[in-house]
Order: structure tokens, then sequence, then C-alpha cells
């Protein structure tokens, strides 16, 4: 099936916001099998409205719309789909209620304003909104759909997630099945010559793989008669890739690295600190990004100059003299130094040139990782591709993820 | 004049990319005076591109298209666009040697659909890319101009600053200037409240806030008939600005925060040193971002947990006890700590609940910033204004940043 996206909102057109509630719906439209043909934006103009919604249906049979639901004046959305498909708007029980709700667990004076949120087209299906105070709905006429959503991403993610994806479902009489692998420590072209063998010749499941700064990830998807069917599609596939390139994957549900990591050493009951030179804080920030990180990390330590590496973590001075600064002897001092101060379990540290000055006689981006675990310990050399200091550094700090994974996993330490 | 943007790229449809550098010509756009209409995306389908230009022209005058200027067969956007203005494309002598050249310098072999990228549509203004390999052009036609640019947003952003925009200028009769005002520790509404008489029954300048994590910018932009006429009333409107709220001022060309700081210290040859627990590393790796933030930072610490900020920075056991881990006394102590430690001329620190579980008797998101410089000692306290981990570990980041320009500049320190 056809599907096109409409966001509505003069700010998009300011460039005060970024679409990014397009990329949202398109990458899940497109998991679910339908085709995305086209993205429109619209300010917030009932006429311009009216006539893009009218060139949207002309490709496609689904239409999806973003923003214009809120209670003001300017908020037309709503009332522009509902002339459109030629239906009424009556006011919905249920979303008068759930909107009072909103309103009285927050201890907030509902508006007048806020009573129009709960008119809906008569005969849609709505989508009962319990992150705000907007709700969405379907609406479906002669075989064309409409669907609307709120602007805030959260909102629209939620309602799209529990509302519109059971509703997506119902329309296509195939069912659709995917998972999102997530590895790292493989390049995307090792990864497809070694998925290719896999897929060659059929045309379900499919693999697509995705590159992201430093990482691969690759979604498995099968589309059959019946759920079950494509369920087994899928994970039979997913057994396949696992013999082959199970070392690099840490996730089969998306998962970012640094809460697998994190929960790893959580289960574990182990404790992590880092001696960051070029990242200056970016990996342990990082950790604590994740909530209850406090459990598996009490200090780290930036070591930005030469001198505070000796006097922070006790590098020896003759340890920089013979092999510079950059190097994995010192990458070595530093993960065992942080351990020590910081009395943990692993130590783990960076060193490198990140741009946009290299000395000679390093490789742009040249630097090394340390580690710290038990008796293993040692570096790895890591060689950031460009001369760009905010991709290097971000690239460190996801092999410095991806060795603390390996160390805990019990994987032996590599290079990439 | 009315503009509307088309993206080109399958991968937008397929959500793998964001649409920015819609966003990016939007900005551009208004701030140069022109009326963004729509954007448009569609795939790498030539029936479909030029079914979307003529959508486009027919409510603007004015079309940018982003995006198919490759190499590869898939990129067809300049071949659709001259088709449909009824011009041959002819080969660029021009865009012939740069592209030579590009691939000379980097020792590359040059392929025979790199010299595809050679031809221009006859008659266009073509934009030479010093960046990549496509040119970009205007191709002007009874009155309808279209504007083509490579989607690499590095590339389109270069060929927009250099060659678009002193061709954009032609097509207007008045000249438009304008600079964007970075302010921090004023909220939006206080910032417009303040303004308002300034700008209160008169059209031009104009004035426009926008608001952003832990900061709020504005643009004072005019249109007049010469370009030192335009500069005059812009520059007048910031004295009059500047009288009035000039202490929150802290760059008149847009720069971020961080940047303006490290630049003060660099000058003022002062060093820093952060103790972070919330952020866990935040400030110093967003320091660690600047090129040249050597100068300024040589240690920092990460004191996550109660027995860290004791055993690191010095903090007193029984300090802790009495005020609580998340305290101003605490905070202090823990700036002085990172001072002394790491040798520097400032300490910096946060103590917060960044959430999501906030102990009974705390405020959602409360901390406190301590700090040390010279005999200036003390803390403010700082309320994250939602149960939101993320966006408020990024406000105490932005705010420990105004807390050292503040002192830095010789302001008091204040609390937001």
């Amino acid at each position: 099936m056809r599907a096109s996206i409409i966001a509505v909102g003069t700010e998009l057109l300011f460039g005060q916001t970024v679409n990014t509630n397009a990329t949202y719906l398109s990458k899940n439209l497109n998991l679910m099998g339908f085709d995305v043909m086209f993205h429109y934006v619209v300010g917030d103009n009932p006429g311009r409205l009216k006539e893009m919604i009218d060139v949207a249906f002309r490709d496609a049979d689904l239409v999806l719309l973003t923003g214009g639901l809120g209670p003001t004046q300017d908020d037309l959305t709503k009332e522009i789909v509902a002339e459109y498909m030629g239906v009424p708007l009556i006011l919905d029980d249920n979303a008068l209620a759930q909107i009072s709700e909103y309103f009285e667990i927050r201890k907030r004076k509902m508006t007048e304003n806020n009573v129009k949120q709960a008119y809906l087209p008569l005969g849609c299906t709505a989508f009962y909104n319990e992150t705000g105070t907007a709700p969405g709905f379907a609406l479906e006429k002669d075989g064309r759909v409409a669907m609307c959503f709120p602007g805030p991403p959260h909102e629209l993610e939620w309602l799209f997630e529990h509302c519109a994806k059971p509703y997506l479902a119902t329309l296509s009489d195939k069912k659709m099945y995917y998972r999102i692998v997530r590895t790292i420590g493989i390049g995307e072209s090792d990864l497809e010559t070694a998925l290719l063998p896999l897929i060659d010749g059929q045309s379900d499941p499919t693999i697509a793989t995705y590159a992201k700064e430093g990482e691969c990830s690759f979604r498995v998807a099968s589309q059959r008669d019946t759920m079950d069917e494509a369920k087994e599609a899928v994970n039979q596939m997913l057994d396949s890739v696992t013999d082959i390139i199970g070392e690099y994957i840490y996730s089969y549900d998306d998962e970012e690295i640094v809460n697998v990591v994190v929960r790893m050493l959580t289960e574990k009951n182990l404790t992590i600190a880092s001696c960051e030179s070029a990242t200056a804080g970016m990996f342990a920030s990082r950790i604590a990004d994740v909530p209850g990180a406090s459990a598996v990390m009490g200090a780290s330590f930036v070591t930005y100059s030469d001198q505070s590496k000796i006097d922070v973590v006790g590098v020896n001075k003759e340890t920089i003299d013979e092999f510079g600064v950059v190097s994995g002897e010192v990458a070595t001092e530093m993960a065992l130094g942080a351990r020590l101060k910081a009395g943990s379990d692993i130590g783990i540290s960076i060193t490198a040139y990140a741009g946009p000055d290299i000395p000679e006689g390093y490789n742009p981006g040249e630097g090394y990782i340390g580690y710290a675990y038990g008796d293993k310990v040692g570096f790895i050399r890591i060689n950031g591709l460009r001369n760009d200091r905010s991709r290097n550094r971000n690239f460190y700090m996801m092999h410095m993820l991806r060795t603390v994974y390996r160390l805990v996993r019990g994987l032996p330490v590599v290079e990439y």
C-alpha cells in the first residue's frame, strides 16, 4: 500500500524545527511493508493544507498527517481533514474524559480551547492519547485512509506505537515481523559480504544493513500469511546469521551498546572507571546517560594534559618520554591508574590525536585504548579514519564501549 | 518572493536520513527575506520528480532542489530540471577542470561517470563546488528560478554560502542585513517582554526570538534599499538592546557559549577543572569539543559516588552527612577540590538529582553548581524543570558554562 506523509507547521518552514516526525514515520511504515511515496511540509494555512491533502491522495491511499491538533486557532488539521473527507466533527466523550483527567492530575485548569481537542471526525477510529491532550485518529473513506497525529515527537511516537500500528496491521493481508540486530567491530561491507550468501536467491526474509558512526545495524524482516510463519522465518534466519557473525552482535533488539554494557556490568556486579584524554569525559558521561549507572561507576578521570596523566592517575613520566603520550604503553598505564585510583574492577582509557592538528609521524586520528580487567591488561590501537575532531572523539568512545563489552563477555580484545 | 524546497533521495523516504537540508535552506531563505511555502521529498524516480517540480512551481517562483547530482544512474535531478525548463545539458569546461583536479589531489582515478557531473544546463549560473565533485547551479526562465544543490550537507552549505547567497541577493531589490544574538540566563518570555517596547509600532528592524535548551537567541533583521542603511538600522537596534539586556548577551555572531568561554579563558591565560557528578564528564567533554582546549584544561574529575567525592577531590564526609550530597555546601567543596587537585585557576562543579528517581524533599532535577575562582567561592542552586534525565544533564552543563562565563567577565554569579 502506498503512503505519504504531510507535516503541518509554520515552524518547519521557518527552519526552526527539523522534520524528524517524517523520518520516524517513514522508518516504521517501511518496516511494516508500506511504500512511502512523498513527504510534504505545509504551514498553518487551511487553503494550502487542503491543496496538499489533495495532491497527496493522488499518489497514495494512506496519508499520515502530523501537527496542527493543538488547542489554538492556528491548529486546523483535524477540521481540514474532516472537511476534505466530507464528515462532520462530533464531541467524543472518551476523549473529553481523558483530557479532563489530564488537567486534573496536573492540577491545572482546563480551558474552553481544550474542549475543541475532544472533537473528532464522525466514524473515525480514535487514537486516545495518554501522553498529551490531543487525540489522534484514522479516518477511512472509499478505500482511502487519513491518519492524524499531534506534532510533539514523544506524543506522535506513543500514538503510533500503541494505536496506529495495530490499525495499520489490519490494512495489510500479509503479516510483517522484523528484528533489528546491532553489531560493532565489523564494517558494513564485510557485514554485507558475510550475510549475502544467506539471502542470495530468496525474496523473504529480507536483510537490510545500516551503517552508523562506529557500528552497523541490520534488519531481518519477513512478510507471510500469518505472524507465526513470519516470526519463524526471521528467527531461523537469525540463527544462521549468529553462526557466521555472532561475536559482533551485541543486541537483537535494537538497543544502544551503552545500555547493553551497563546492564552486563550491573548483572555481574562489576564497576568501571575511565581515564580519558581525547574524549575528555565523553565515555563517563555516556555511561551516566543510563539510569542506574551509579551502580557501575564511582569515579572517572579526565587527564587532558601530559602532567595530569602523571599527577592524577600515576602514569610514569618515563613512559611518556620513551613512547610518546599517544601510545599503547601510556594508554595501558592510564587504564591501570584509573582502576587503582577509583578502586574499580575495570579500568578503560583513551589517548589519541583527534585533530584537527596531528603531529608528524602519526596517522590522522591515531589513538590507543587501554584496558585493565583482572589479569587482562593491555591496549589496542585505534585508527580514526578522518581528520574530524568531533567524529573521531565519538568513534573512540564507541570503541571504548566495544572493548569493555568484549572484555566482560570474555571475547578476545581485538583491533578494528 | 515565494520559495519551495524539494529534497530528492529514496533514503529520506526510507527514514534512513533526516531532511536537515530543508531546515538549513528554510532558515537561510527566511533570513534573506524569502517566504518558504512548502517542503517536498521525493525518491530517485524521474517521473515523480518531474511531477513534484510541476507542483512546486504552481505556488513558488523559486524552487531549490537538493540531492540527485551524484555520478550514478540514480542521480537524475539535473537532467529532469533541464528537461522541465526546456534546455539541453552541455559540458562545462570549468566544472570538468575542477572535478579532474579534485581527483588529482586525492590521487584517485576519475571515472566516466564523474564526467557526467560536469554537464550543466545551457544558460545556467554555475555554482562550482570546492568541497566535492558535483557542481550546483541556478537556472532562470520566464521569471522562475530552479536551483540545484548536491545532497551531502557540508557541500550544500558551502555552495549556499559561497554561490547561492550572492545570486539570491540579486533576486531582491531590497537589501537584507541581520545578526543573531545569543543570550543565557534569561527566559524567552522575559526576553520578549524586555525587547517588545523596542519594536512596538515599527515594522523594521524585526526581532524574532528562539528558545533552545538552556538559552535563548534572537535575530535582529532589517531590509532596506541599501546594505548600509540596513546595517545601520540593525546596529542601532543592537545598541538599544544591549542597554537593556546586555549582561545576558554572550555573542552577537551566533557563536556557541562553549567557544566564547574557551576563547575568554585562553585570552586571559586561565585554566579550568571540573568536578562532575550528575553530568559525569559532559562539561569537560564539551570544553574539549573546541580545538585548542588543551590550553585551558589539564585535568577534570568525574565523582559519581559519594565516596569518590571524598577520595578524589577531598570533600569532607561531615559536609555530605550534614547537608546531603546534593547541596550547595558539597558543590562548593567539589569546586575547591577540583581547583586544588588540578592546580587550575578555576574550579566548577555540579551535584544534582537528574532523575528519573528523585528522593523525597527535593524538587525534580534539583542541583547545585559550585565555583571557585580567586576569592570568588560559592554555589548557585539550579532547578532542572522536568524529570527528564537527559535534558536535565544538558541543562546543568549549559549553566556551568554560564557560571564560568559570568565569573570570568566579572558579572555577579546569579541563580536562574
